[in-house]
Parts: C-alpha cells; structure tokens; sequence
C-alpha cells in the first residue's frame, strides 16, 4: 500500500488526517459502527465527492447507503500514514512547550513515542519532565545512533535551533519536527514539518480587526 | 485600510504572516533595510509574481530594483492584520500547554496579550502560572464582561471544551483560539480557529513510512 500512494500530496494527507481524528475522537462515546461519506462531508465541511475520492484512493469502497464501515477506514487510514508502526522520537529543548508536547498521550494514538528528552539547563538534567528523565545534549548524538532514532522535535530557544539541528543531522536524523520559528538548513534527504503556531494568531487577529470595522 | 482588505481569504493572511514572520525574525540579526520579492519569493518558496501580488493587495510598490522597505512592509502588515492595536485574553485550562502558550513571550509581538488564566483545579487556582494568577472558571463569566475580552484560548481537556466554550459565548466572547482536538459548536458570530498540533504528526509519520517503503 505504501508505493501506491507514495505520492499522496499534503492537503490529502490533512484530509485523512481529519477524517481519522473524527472517526476515532470526534463523533462521542457510541459512535456507530458504520460512516456514510455525506456524514463525514458534513462533520468536516469538505465536499462529499471529494470524501469518496480521498477514501477510494486509499482502496476503501463504500457500500451504498450503508456506507463504510468506520473501523475499517481508521485502519486503512493507520497504515496508510504509518501510525500502525510505533516511532520513537527524541524531543531536544524540556521547556514549556517541549513538557506540554511530552505530557500529550494522544500522540501515542498517532505512533509517535517520545523516548527521551534533552536539554542544556544544568538544573534540568537529571530530573524527570513528564515521566522523562531529561539528559545532557552532549549525549544526544550517541542516543541517536544507538537506538537508531529518526525523527526529533525541535522545542529550543530560536538562538540554538540551527545548531542543534546541525548535530541532529549529523547523527543520522532523517526528519524533524520543528516547533521554533527558525527557517533550518537541512540537506535534501531530511524532512522537516514547520508548526507555525502563530500562524493561527494573524487569523484571530484580523477577524478581531475586521470586526471592529464592520461594527462602527 | 480595514475595509479594503475585509474580504481577505485565509492563504493571504497566511503568507502575509509568513513575510511577517520572515522580515521580524527570520533575517539574522542585521538585516538589510531593503528587500526584493524574489529574496522574500526564494526563502519561503513562493512564487515572486505571488509576493509582489501580495504586497500590491495591502497598497505597497516596490521601487524597481532595489524592491521594498522592509520596515514598510512589516508596518503595513501589522495594521490589516491587527497587530497594531494590542488585545486581550483569556486562556482556559492552565495545564502544561496552557502553561506554554502563556510563556510564549513572543505573542506580545503579534497584538495578543493573555490577560487571565483559569482552571477548575483547586490545586492550581490561586498560584502563579506563566506569572500569571490562576483564577477559578466561576469567575470567568463576570472577569470577560468586566474586562470586555473578545478573545479566549482553550487548552481544557477534551471533556470540559464544549461545556466551557457555552460559557464563553454566553459571556460574549467572539472568538476562540481551540487547542484542544473537539470541534466546538458555536453561534455563527462566533469565531472559531482550530489548531491541530497533531496534523503535523500525519505528514512526519508518512514520510517516515514512505522512506521505509523506498528503502527496502
């Protein structure tokens, strides 16, 4: 399954992604054992056709009215997107937001398992963050490589995220994702997800903006 | 300038976030008071027809060659979005991502300022968080209509979000920054941006799978 949708694009890959978070999480505590794609349209506010297609692209047939049955969506969606093979990750910056990340179970659900934690505070060695005993960076390197890590998340002050990344690449990291505002240099053969939190910041912003020029 | 740009959609208030976010930030420490569209087109990877289209639609020219005030632009750019005139908020939920958002210093940079926490637990209310005083969600009510608060940050646990974002609206508030992954019923005036840490998740997860795929 995997080379068949190897070129899935991101927006496609989003719309899974939703339509996962809504049939595992979003339709209350006794949900119904099957889905219809005008359902899911609704709930999310994407076109039924386009619920069809995403869901037939990943081998998925509905059957008729009664349409789809949910578990089996989750299911292909799980292996499609990889969450049905657990990855360990190791977080580099144990600060707020690096604490908050660890400390969210849901990510679990996803197959990410966040299995250590670094930091360069002296009075956060040693101790433990959510559950995780934080170690030195100075170890992060040879971590990596003797458990064969691939993904970090990146949670560092702005000044130390550049070099930080440089040595995860060096180690051998293959993708990262980066919770900074910092734009990395990597090589072409590392991936790296951006999360802009932010970004969702310019949106609240100027709908508040708006709204004040709409009322006067 | 409000009124001109009221009908802006939202990858336009993305990408103008993102050459915010790029001219504040992302130039190292000296920047140059001058910069071109292809400079701000070849660091975020948009097309340069796009970034001078962009600049054009909030009423700035480049001066041929030697391309746009870089100062300009951000200033610009703070006032449609709305980062010129400073609001306030309230955060819901003062756990560990509660905690983060609100030691986030650099939101002051866009306009927000989170002006009260709140929480159910005992255990929390009445502490400092973030250097902030927690407060009880009885009062929140009665602390938004005093403080004519437009805007409220949820990071409750899935359970209590729809139960305090009722609250919220019956208290006035417009718009709502929603961290935690429920999908909010709101009145239609209500606002609701949606922030999905774990989407991110689903592109780093496939594109480890893939890399596995491609591997073998």
């Amino acid at each position: 399954m995997g080379l068949r949708v190897a070129r899935l694009r991101r927006l496609v890959l989003e719309r899974l992604m939703r339509y996962y978070r809504f049939l595992s999480e979003g339709r209350g505590r006794r949900p119904a054992p099957t889905v219809t794609s005008a359902e899911i349209a609704d709930a999310l506010d994407i076109d039924p056709t386009q619920v069809r297609k995403d869901l037939g692209a990943i081998g998925l047939l509905g059957m008729g009215r009664v349409g789809f049955d949910a578990c089996e969506i989750c299911r292909a969606i799980r292996i499609v997107l990889g969450f049905d093979q657990p990855y360990h990750a190791v977080l580099v910056g144990a600060g707020h937001l690096g604490t908050a990340l660890m400390a969210y179970a849901r990510f679990s659900q996803y197959g990410l398992n966040v299995s250590a934690a670094f930091d360069t505070d002296r009075r956060k060695i040693g101790h433990l963050v959510a559950g995780r005993r934080v170690r030195s960076t100075r170890t992060l390197a040879s971590y990596i490589t003797r458990h064969d890590i691939r993904l970090a998340i990146l949670t560092t002050p702005v000044e130390a995220a550049q070099k930080v990344t440089d040595r995860l690449v060096a180690a051998g990291i293959e993708a990262i994702w980066n919770f900074t505002p910092t734009r990395l240099t990597v090589p072409p053969n590392v991936f790296v997800r951006n999360e802009h939190i932010s970004l969702g910041l310019s949106e609240l912003a100027y709908h508040l903006t708006h709204l004040d020029v709409t009322r006067r």
